[in-house]
């Protein structure tokens, strides 16, 4: 489904028992979790249950629903998304599945990395993207395992710094709402089980300007020919604006490509 | 730079003798052929010199002299690129090398086709986008050449169907500026050389609509997360279309990935 966040749901959702399985699960997201999870149930045959804001974009919504799942919306006015899906867990005996503060979910993001190094043997350097930390933390993981001297760097927009400055202070800082065009990482912090696992196995964060994104997003269309969503080139928009210097081998994850026509062409035309 | 024509310019400017890589080169187009000569003059030392209407589009006259050629404007109400790029050759020592009718070019582009048997060892059928009919007819020469029971079909735009006439026909049919979408297509017909191996090599040709090739960018975009310019797509729109049935293992050459923001927004939003 076009982003990395189909590693971590379906690495959670094959390790279920068939019990469990069989009573189906429960996540929140409004983006690429909703769909991964969608997606994985399908293949798995497992009944998924998406819990969704009601003025999240129709797009999300019906493309969540075509991967499978059933889409139950809520008044993010009146009461959050976490107390809705634990209350639906609790009545249909479902297991939630979150974005990224689960160890499962977090694994299965690092297969990201592993992958890379696969490939490529050796990396000086990784860049990481941040949102809530499943996909760094994962990385970070495995990158320390197979070669503890290759230097993981999480990268976040400025605008939506939560993470940089939990990692700094190490004290947990939230960002509410940031008007980020990456949108993946709107996310107001780091998670229980994300937050120490980046304090551990990160060696540094990093920030980049809107400008920085949005210029990333277009080399990578115009010189690499991918479709890349804003939070998915944040490694590239820190290399390109020279906030990271490239300095040996460089490994940036870059994911996912889900760009709506609205977002894609603001982008073009910047 | 993003297209299949670095294969033909590269095999036939690298072919050349030493005298004439020093008295430099020469070519007409104001598409990928002009930035692939222009790239490869700057990998091999070689001076290039392309002939562009002086109604060509800015941002493509700009692309080709940062790749490292030198632009000379002509007026085509009075004047052909050929007689202008022949005078100059005549001029200067220049040798001509022009986009799609040259054996060395021909064979440039087949390496495409070379390259993906490498990769998948079989195929029943593979679909090759037809212009000028080099990337066709290498393709077509390279796929008999290790298996002559692969068919190969050559995909144009309905707009711009002279091949596929002239193909059914087995006579040179031309269309003059054809207003399709698929801007690497617009060649008025096949060359001397292209034409008898298209008729000697080739299985079939299939056309495509507008909307077939609008849907095919749309498709590579959102679900390959791949930018394809529309004349790369014309084999994705062949299949997705329902045009060609998939019967066995398909490839499909999809090259290449020049679209400009105008371009690609227009596509996204219809």
């Amino acid at each position: 489904m076009g982003a990395f966040k189909f590693r971590g749901a379906f690495n959670a959702m094959s390790l279920l028992s068939d019990a469990d399985k069989a009573r189906g699960i429960i996540t929140y997201s409004s983006g690429n979790h909703a769909q991964a999870v969608a997606l994985v149930g399908t293949l798995l045959g497992i009944r998924t249950t998406v819990v969704m804001p009601n003025d999240a974009p129709t797009t999300k919504r019906v493309a969540t629903e075509e991967y499978g799942a059933t889409v139950v919306e809520y008044d993010p006015q009146k009461v959050t998304r976490q107390v809705i899906a634990e209350a639906l867990a609790a009545k249909h005996g479902y297991t939630i599945v979150p974005p990224y503060d689960h160890l499962d979910v977090i694994a299965g993001q690092g297969t990201a990395a592993l992958e890379l190094f696969a490939e490529v043997k050796t990396l000086n350097t990784l860049l990481v993207p941040c949102g809530g930390g499943g996909l760094l933390s994962g990385s970070a993981i495995a990158s320390k395992t197979i070669d503890p001297s290759c230097r993981v760097v999480g990268i976040e927009p400025e605008l939506a710094d939560d993470a940089t400055k939990s990692f700094h202070t190490k004290t947990l800082h939230t960002v509410k709402n940031p008007p980020t065009i990456a949108d993946g990482t709107r996310t107001p912090s780091l998670g229980e089980l994300t937050f120490p696992l980046v304090l551990k196995y990160v060696d540094d964060m990093k920030t980049v300007s809107e400008t920085d994104i949005i210029e990333a997003v277009k080399f990578l269309f115009y010189r690499m020919k991918l479709v890349v969503e804003p939070s998915g080139a944040l490694g590239v928009a820190a290399l390109l604006s020279g906030r990271i210097s490239p300095e040996g081998q460089v490994g940036v994850i870059i994911s996912g490509g889900n760009v709506d026509a609205d977002t894609m062409t603001l982008i073009l035309n910047a």
